[in-house]
């Protein structure tokens, strides 16, 4: 299949940073929430390299933000996840499965308290929205849920610390992962989170405005010239060495989150108010009977995976991957996928049914990175 | 700005059909509700011709259904609309503005009515199922709201009578317009509706399990060869010719449904239940105080918007232009835009601020085919 083309409409809609990012010679784009996610600039690879030895700013204003606001913000808030949001302060990022009634994921957002009354939830590819607002009907909350015109543009990289301080200053090294400041930008506060799609450490800044998105990324650009700053995206050989899920390519609304090894961020007991924590109880006590591993293909460069790649034991489907790319620093095939219980455990060998046909692989016991 | 790439993954859904339209040429794609919509394959201007000359088979798996079952499933679907569905017939498709509690639209698709207890919604461009799912849980209703595995294949064009007869036999054209038949194909009885998102003709096959994708496809291809059948997509051209809207596009949840020109869809008053009702009661009786118009763009040929283009009248701006395209029948650039009401009155001429400078304008009385 050679590459297509992507149609560019006005429902991909731009974000505050397409004018640099198209200046900054992007080759391709997923469509994510609607909107325009560039994936490559150089190639994957050199893409790669350059965010694991220097610094990138990454145009994802396509993790939209719902905001829920009103007296009933912190009980809807919690009505979505079983992560326990009680003890939850402001100025905190927590990661959230969000579920439906049958503990099927919604989305796998970061989600930010900014006031007792106040949330923005950051969402991965599905109109979470839809789903908030329409429970806030059905329930008649006292909420207001909106998408407010804010924009997260990320910091990624090693060198991401020392260019984030150049241009908000040395508050920024006393943020703690998961955690954000509010710092001054062009006389307006901006929050800044330690927190990105990546392992290679970085910040989020939620640019809150649309026209402060191309000074913030000019201040970003001259500031970091002598890091060899340059534009990137999430890059899919580094994601899937760190084990990073992807919602709608590794889990789907089939999927509980502790099939998605997310079952340290449910405190499904104590998470009262969870729409989804009846369906949730059992599997958090008896476990899941899939999961997301890490796995090791072996052979030549496969090309990324469009749809599921069964994955057999002998003559039987025990699984499937969902992601797949050729790792240059572990010169192998780095994938993720759905393993049964029976064959999960670290070391199992298996087999995979790729489009260049039957190749061995492992599981892992961890991520790549 | 050149055009970019799509980097193609599991969460850019592949189709039932998706081989086969890779095995035609496709040249391009759009994402829509998570999959793939192909939107080229020998260019648009050439579609487009034949499109309006001979007949197509479109790849249109991305109108995903919503299928709403249950003792509750009338009232909910009510819900949703202004459209009144009190005398809807099992066998009927509705064109149906969706709107939220404000009266903002939230999705224009097509429903049909499967059984009294039993609807498919064919959804445009939003995760309309996280709203319907949204509002069933927090009402407590008695309904299941799942995804089938259900792909819309259209065929489109002149002779799409002729060969859609072919394949599913005589009674193909006594299907009236908006009105389905279950017509069999390979033992299997499929909805075959006549409709579609051209004014070329047409029909909308619902392929009932993706194992039928690929025989339905070819047996189109088979039958049709004499009529000179080939693979096409919505085409951007004859779609703004004929006025049909495209949600996200030319219309989001900022605009009510007389907002768009969907007035005579919506029975407010008697639509009893629709959670929009209140919102729109006074709009219903008012009228807006903009609307969408089809518009004709002096000048050479423009590149199709990716953003809103401004309309001025004088110094004020007047509107907002959402789609553009040059049409070599009318040569001439068809647009449509969101235009105040004191400038709709067909023959006023408006300046539209495109990035090739501005340019004159008229409002139209109606589309133009």
């Amino acid at each position: 299949m050679t590459t297509p083309f992507l149609s560019i409409s006005r429902r991909t809609r731009q974000t505050p940073f397409s004018r640099r990012v198209t200046a900054s010679g992007v080759k391709a784009y997923t469509v994510y929430n609607h909107m325009l996610l560039p994936t490559v600039f150089e190639s994957i690879e050199a893409d790669y390299h350059h965010l694991k030895t220097q610094v990138q700013i990454w145009d994802v204003a396509c993790e939209r933000q719902i905001e829920v606001r009103g007296p009933d913000a912190a009980r809807l808030v919690q009505m979505l996840t079983p992560r326990d949001l009680g003890d939850m302060d402001t100025g905190q990022c927590y990661y959230t499965p969000m579920v439906d009634e049958t503990g099927g994921m919604l989305n796998d957002p970061l989600t930010l308290k900014r006031a007792e009354d106040r949330y923005w939830i950051s969402v991965a590819d599905s109109d979470l929205l839809l789903w908030i607002k329409g429970l806030a009907y059905g329930l008649r909350l006292d909420v207001a849920v909106t998408e407010p015109d804010v924009s997260p543009l990320a910091i990624q990289g090693p060198k991401a610390e020392e260019l984030v301080a150049r241009v908000f200053g040395p508050a920024v090294r006393d943020i703690r992962f998961f955690r954000y400041a509010l710092l001054p930008f062009e006389g307006q506060q901006l929050v800044v989170a330690r927190s990105g799609y990546s392992k290679q450490g970085g910040f989020e800044i939620y640019v809150d405005g649309s026209d402060l998105g191309e000074p913030l990324w000019d201040a970003l650009m001259i500031a970091g010239r002598d890091l060899e700053v340059r534009a990137g995206g999430p890059n899919l050989i580094e994601r899937i060495e760190a084990g990073l899920l992807s919602y709608g390519n590794d889990m789907t609304r089939e999927n509980t989150p502790h099939e998605c090894g997310l079952g340290r961020f449910c405190q499904t007991r104590s998470a009262i108010g969870c729409v989804g924590r009846d369906a949730l109880l059992r599997v958090a006590t008896e476990g899941p009977v899939r999961q997301i591993r890490s796995i090791d293909i072996a052979g030549d460069a496969l090309a990324p995976c469009a749809e599921l790649w069964p994955v057999f034991a002998g003559a039987s489907q025990i699984g499937h991957i969902s992601s797949v790319a050729w790792s240059p620093d572990f010169t192998t095939n780095v994938a993720l996928g759905m393993i049964a219980r029976s064959h999960w455990q670290a070391g199992t060998a298996i087999e995979i049914a790729t489009p260049d046909g039957m190749r061995a692989a492992v599981v892992r016991e961890k991520s790549f990175i």
